[in-house]
């Protein structure tokens, strides 16, 4: 047999999906699972998505232009508008969700070798895309402790080498719902200026911002409008992940460039998806806030919950729909798959990434778990029942000195 | 500004797209531009695939498994069974398009510096992703004389580095229409075996083979089974290419490990897309028939009206819905550029995809235009009238010595 790549060797796993067997295996035992591992929102699509889809009249289902339909290109520039985001229709160019975006981002801007730098915990899958374009992560741990404010902007200076090429964030932030201050935003602006570095900037949750504090595009940044490289999805604002359609938006005409090259390469992104995303954008209001409640609510109970239960704590997330929690605990990976495997409480269990995927750099979070708040609030209420039992009985526990 | 990728620069144009904006501004013009480059049936989608789309009444458009849906990829197993392919649901991997399974193909399977042969004129966008994944293409050139047979495979073998890890065909062959023998598959399983190759294998057009030979599948050949990744999609076959879903089949196990890697990565392929797949499965047997006797004649339409224009030469092809056709031209880029820009017949003109694109690794093919029957025979009929009518006048006139 001829010899598998060592680039698909050291993807890693997702820390999202790992444990998805020893779920499987507790569900066939007749154990409930709550799904709280996963950025999967139980909310419904909008209405106006679905009559899209079920009225299309077309007799063939063609390719799209490789950079998307036109009309939704500049439906969306009238929405990042409202955001005060200044982009044209022409800067917008439409992937297959999210993480094409981000693959397409990487593929065009960074050569093997070439270095990003990275805020953690992160997004597990931008180290995957990372290494799918032959780069490499430089990452710098937040602290649960300091609720994952932005490490210092000379921690990042430290980090740059003539290969570093960009900085990567994602603001609100997925996994911790963190939101970057002004000051914080205006670090990093200097940082790009002066080392002449891409910002990649995923900003996928701006929907869903809860303190009042104003979200900060990179677009809104001065003075760095070439090296901004935002990905967006429609996924979590309008709860059609299924979709598969994201966004890449730049106003460098050589990043773009290399882009289109991208998109021509995979022919088309969805078309079904696109006709289906241009509708959302049509949302009515009240259902954009209806579920912006929706996320108030079940933020305010999670948190509420989790800092209540002996051992555990939570800081407040600002924006998205995860928290990163501490437990008291020897290893949350040991302890999510036990929850899956040996644990059930009135025949339930609770299903929770460990956090250690969504640190790539450092051994940090060794006793963190994301919980991505997407059930409701009867469901999150058992969650935190089943948590607290099963804290209670865990033979990995361990308290913590010193804890917050 | 930060510089972008190298691997972005040398990414080439699509040779079908490069002269999009021509046309766009032929249209402009008000010159009908009839579109032989790109290969967009207009035949319609399975009314199937259609009725499942409008029926869909789920609340929330949510992610697949990120293999694909498993009904889908049991129904797929039972399709490629009918064409006596020995796999299982387990083996097949869902896309998004045939696009993303070569990609994943030779992301799993190749490292940087790798090298992979592959017959030309070939599918451009191979290119393009053995780029993306940091691969060498070798290629061996075919020729119109002989009607694009599979080179000898001493020509292959000649090839064969350290570095070689697979073969990549495509069969029924886009551009050519060729199909190859079972001689011809039999060498190449022979030398698969004999250096534990990849065969990756691009079997698309299956549906559409029209001499009475047989199709051979890759995964008819035995003793390779565990060499073989076999790339499919929906888009040709059931003319749905705005689906983008595709698979990929391996009975490799490492292999599929790092390809569902990969997958995991990008989360999922697209829910409707899938939905509708699967329902095309069910297409009523007389619409697949009424398809593929419509491209019967029009290929018979086409071939003969091409060989009677003075100096022109098509081989019959056997399979897909394309021809790679000789012209009495100096240069087949020239030609069709000035098809779109510098040419009309009764304020009509044709696309046509220069040949050149499709072979990467030699200068043949100046002269050969890649031609798509995806107009229905009236339409055919006016572009075989514009094609002779611009020959006579092109500036670029050229006899071929010795021509066919």
């Amino acid at each position: 047999m001829p010899t598998v790549s060592e680039r698909g060797r050291i993807m890693p796993d997702s820390p999202i999906r790992k444990l998805a067997p020893l779920a499987h295996e507790a569900k066939e035992r007749g154990v409930k699972v709550f799904h709280l591992n996963i950025g999967q929102p139980d909310l419904p699509t909008p209405p106006e998505a679905l009559a899209a889809i079920r009225s299309i009249d077309r007799k063939i289902l063609e390719y799209t232009p490789s950079e998307g339909i036109l009309s939704f290109r500049q439906k969306l520039e009238k929405y990042y508008h409202k955001f005060d985001i200044d982009v044209t229709a022409d800067d917008i160019i439409v992937t297959s969700g999210g993480s094409e975006a981000v693959t397409f981002a990487f593929m065009s801007c960074l050569d093997p070798g070439d270095e990003i730098i990275v805020p953690e915990p992160a997004y597990a899958n931008y180290e995957a895309f990372a290494i799918v374009a032959g780069a490499k992560i430089k990452s710098i741990a937040g602290n649960i402790e300091e609720g994952f404010v932005l490490p210092p902007i000379e921690e990042f200076e430290k980090l740059i080498t003539p290969k570093t090429k960009g900085i990567m964030i994602c603001n609100p932030n997925n996994p911790t719902g963190y939101l970057y201050t002004q000051q914080e935003m205006n670090a990093i602006r200097d940082l790009v200026k002066k080392y002449d570095l891409y910002l990649f900037s995923d900003e996928v949750y701006r929907e869903f911002c809860y303190t009042g504090a104003p979200y900060i595009s990179a677009f809104h940044l001065e003075g760095i409008e070439q090296n901004v490289v935002l990905v967006d999805s429609v996924s979590k604002r309008y709860s059609e992940c299924g979709l598969r359609i994201g966004a890449l938006i730049t106003k460098n005409q050589e990043v773009k460039k290399n882009v289109i090259k991208f998109c021509q390469a995979r022919l088309s992104p969805p078309l079904i998806g696109q006709i289906a995303a241009e509708a959302s954008l049509d949302a009515d209001p009240q259902y954009m806030l209806d579920n912006y409640n929706e996320y108030v609510q079940r933020r305010k109970f999670l948190i509420d919950g989790l800092n209540r239960i002996d051992g555990v704590y939570s800081p407040i997330p600002m924006g998205a729909f995860y928290t990163v929690a501490r437990l008291p605990v020897d290893n949350a990976d040991k302890f999510c798959a036990w929850l899956l495997s040996d644990f059930q409480y009135e025949g339930q269990t609770v299903f929770l990434a460990p956090a250690s995927g969504f640190y790539t750099g450092s051994d940090k979070g060794q006793d963190e778990v994301r919980i991505a708040y997407v059930l409701n609030k009867t469901d999150l209420g058992v969650c935190l029942k089943i948590l607290a039992e099963a804290l209670k009985v865990y033979p990995g526990r361990k308290e913590r000195k010193g804890a917050v």
